[in-house]
């Protein structure tokens, strides 16, 4: 039977501030990607996330991100490498603290934000989080673009690399996303997006944003939280993906 | 062969700001009371504190604090009970993460500055603390003040509790700390304090303030990081200790 | 003819996260208190309140609260009174420099959160915002509770004390507002808020929690921004006074 | 007469950590760039500092920098222009506010650490703070080096620029500073780098890294605060200058 992932970001309200409706969410997605209190998240946010997602079966992944609750984690910083792998470490201790209370344990760990974007291509900063994962769980799946620094660097150091894919997204002819400034690289339409979904799901094409078909072998696919209809879009991918006979489950062990 | 343990405050620096002299204090003491972010301490100084910790085989703890990093942790916050026992499991599971990379693991507890003042009578900050450690790993001992709230929750909730001493203080008839507002409360003299430190873990009697002998037989004498001669006094204490056949070991397991 | 002034608080978005519509409020009210970065808003938020302010001819007001963003200033801090002081002061140079680059300046002051219930009754806090104020400008009026320590150290000060009152509150029968905690203490009809709005505006009575008269003569009435149907309210209580032939204009000159 | 003026950075602690020693340097220089909270100082040092240089007739300029406790401002961040001019004019208003408080005004402007560097090329970052100065006050002079970005724009704007030297730093024979990361880049000689700046205030030319000669014409030197030895050679500069029959003083109006 065919299965794919379903994940998204998770948990990124700040104490009096919310974000998303995370407990819709977790009724839909199969992966939480769990702010770790860097970019968002405070530790009682993070505590009752882990602790509902171990209710639903989602397996709860490590969004790590700059320290910059300021900039929501959007804004590149030239950090030191040294301190990047640090604050990494820090990030995913504290969230597989709240997840092994909650009875589970963080099972992946996907970057967020500027560090995301940084990390595709900036070597350095790439290793430093490579270099953290290994060294905290060598054993943890991560999550990122195919071509990525961050997944060519990773498989190098033995860590299991999982490509992701996102639903709303518009795809160049060579499969990398369209960029957010150019017009039509974000889909809005429920039904289209699902049915892009599907075809993912079972190794069908996609229509790429020059007209031609396009293949993604996605190991999860991201749908966001916190845009307008976001639990309404979500919802449609994972009935659309149901109603195909594909099975939603998380790609971490 | 008598052993006592000797905990100090480590790690309390932030970023470009230094406090007191890590690498010199964990040649010395046994037991490292490492600060995890709230009130001090910062990611890449939690790695390099748990890397040497492990290194000069001293016990790494959690020194969990207020999220107050302007106010040192100093001032009483009126944080509901369940915002601070999620505060502190992230504090846990943070520190965790890097004394695990480092080859070790936290093992034992020791609220800072204003949540160790507070926990010694506020039940339901106590209950809060006790409730994040219980729940992290009700294996970790906790170490804290005879007679307070913060111990006495703990052994009902079934964590080994550790009683702490400190060096540099004075002493009621009764054994609890003469505050710092009144002269004579903190103990300056090398010879002194070392001397007491000596009574102290071989069950002989210290002088309280009013000249009364007293017999402390704490689990863990503190001295402290970063006052001026405190690397001195610190080892001058060690010195006695081993002159007088006592030998040095952490409480924890 | 007669006149009152509606206050809210705005700008306690942060970065990222937004609370309450700012705009819609700043097309209601006559004075804005305007959060200044210690518990909620950022300095683009502070920039854009000001500027749309002094396009809708609001009064800008400090509202300084305890240095918390992960508790949203609820919190009593027992800080130092001297860096109380401090706090308050670069709050309110903060945000007066917003103020002046838009056109206008700081116009009164009023605490927010637990800093607003804490000066209530706590004499040095109460009396280290005071000198603050003082201070930074002794001509700048403060908004607060009738019979708190801060308005009578203000006054004692030589301060202009404005007294305000709750537009959805209840009041005990000796003026002071019922518990948060009481059942009751929150009143939602929009029509009933109104009338009592109309009521205090113009020396009328109002029921009291225990169906009394009671006769508040409030320098400003305090809407709220935040809350469900928060700006549905604020616009019914506007309409109502217009209608009743109140005229609405900032307290402060 | 022949004037100049000393700069050294000031305020730079934070809370309970201390860094360089304000009291001695405020002795010594007479301009004083104090942090505003946002790369480093808290509120009371703030306060305390703008006190004691008004005591010591010390202009205060304010030293505004990105908002990174954790990396003390020294990591470029790209930050959106409207976000940076937004958090430039916050430090400004704070600083400001403390300093008219001790009977003073914020006299001219000098950005710190990654935020100098940055706006040396960065053209858009450099337009963003210019204009945050002359939105505040266009008559406040700003400090930089000679050739930036920053100092080219806000003459446009129709500020007054500033040209600093560095006391302790290598320069090329084209008159820009030698990289940190060579060797030979920073000088530790007091005699040495006094006499730089006896010849750099009285029109005479130093030996660049190549040993050829260079005049420069700093309206204002560099002195550090932070490094070791600071104090004695700011101390041995001032001395020098005024044995020369250098006058020292303000370059700010």
């Amino acid at each position: 039977m065919t299965t794919v992932d379903l994940n998204s970001d998770l948990g990124e309200g700040f104490g009096h501030w919310t974000l998303g409706d995370d407990d819709a969410l977790l009724g839909i997605v199969t992966s939480a990607n769990v702010a770790c209190g860097f970019h968002a998240g405070d530790p009682l946010t993070m505590s009752r996330v882990c602790e509902q997602a171990v209710r639903e079966d989602v397996a709860i992944g490590a969004q790590v991100g700059y320290r910059d609750l300021p900039g929501f984690g959007r804004r590149f910083i030239d950090i030191e490498p040294e301190a990047l792998r640090a604050d990494v470490l820090f990030q995913l201790g504290a969230l597989d603290g709240f997840a092994r209370v909650a009875g589970s344990r963080v099972r992946y760990v996907k970057p967020h934000g500027a560090l995301y974007n940084t990390i595709v291509h900036h070597e350095e900063q790439a290793a430093a989080v490579v270099r953290a994962v290994a060294d905290y769980d060598a054993t943890l799946p991560v999550l990122g673009l195919p071509g990525s620094a961050w997944l060519r660097l990773a498989a190098e150091a033995g860590l299991t690399v999982v490509h992701e894919a996102f639903a709303d997204r518009a795809y160049t002819p060579e499969g990398t996303l369209v960029s957010r400034r150019l017009p039509g690289s974000v889909l809005h339409d429920r039904d289209e997006i699902a049915e892009r979904c599907v075809a993912m799901a079972t190794g069908g094409a996609i229509k790429d944003v020059e007209g031609g078909d396009l293949v993604l072998e996605p190991g999860s696919i991201c749908v966001h939280g916190d845009t307008p209809g976001a639990v309404e879009i979500a919802r449609a991918v994972r009935e659309r993906l149901t109603a195909a006979g594909v099975e939603l489950a998380p790609f971490a062990p």
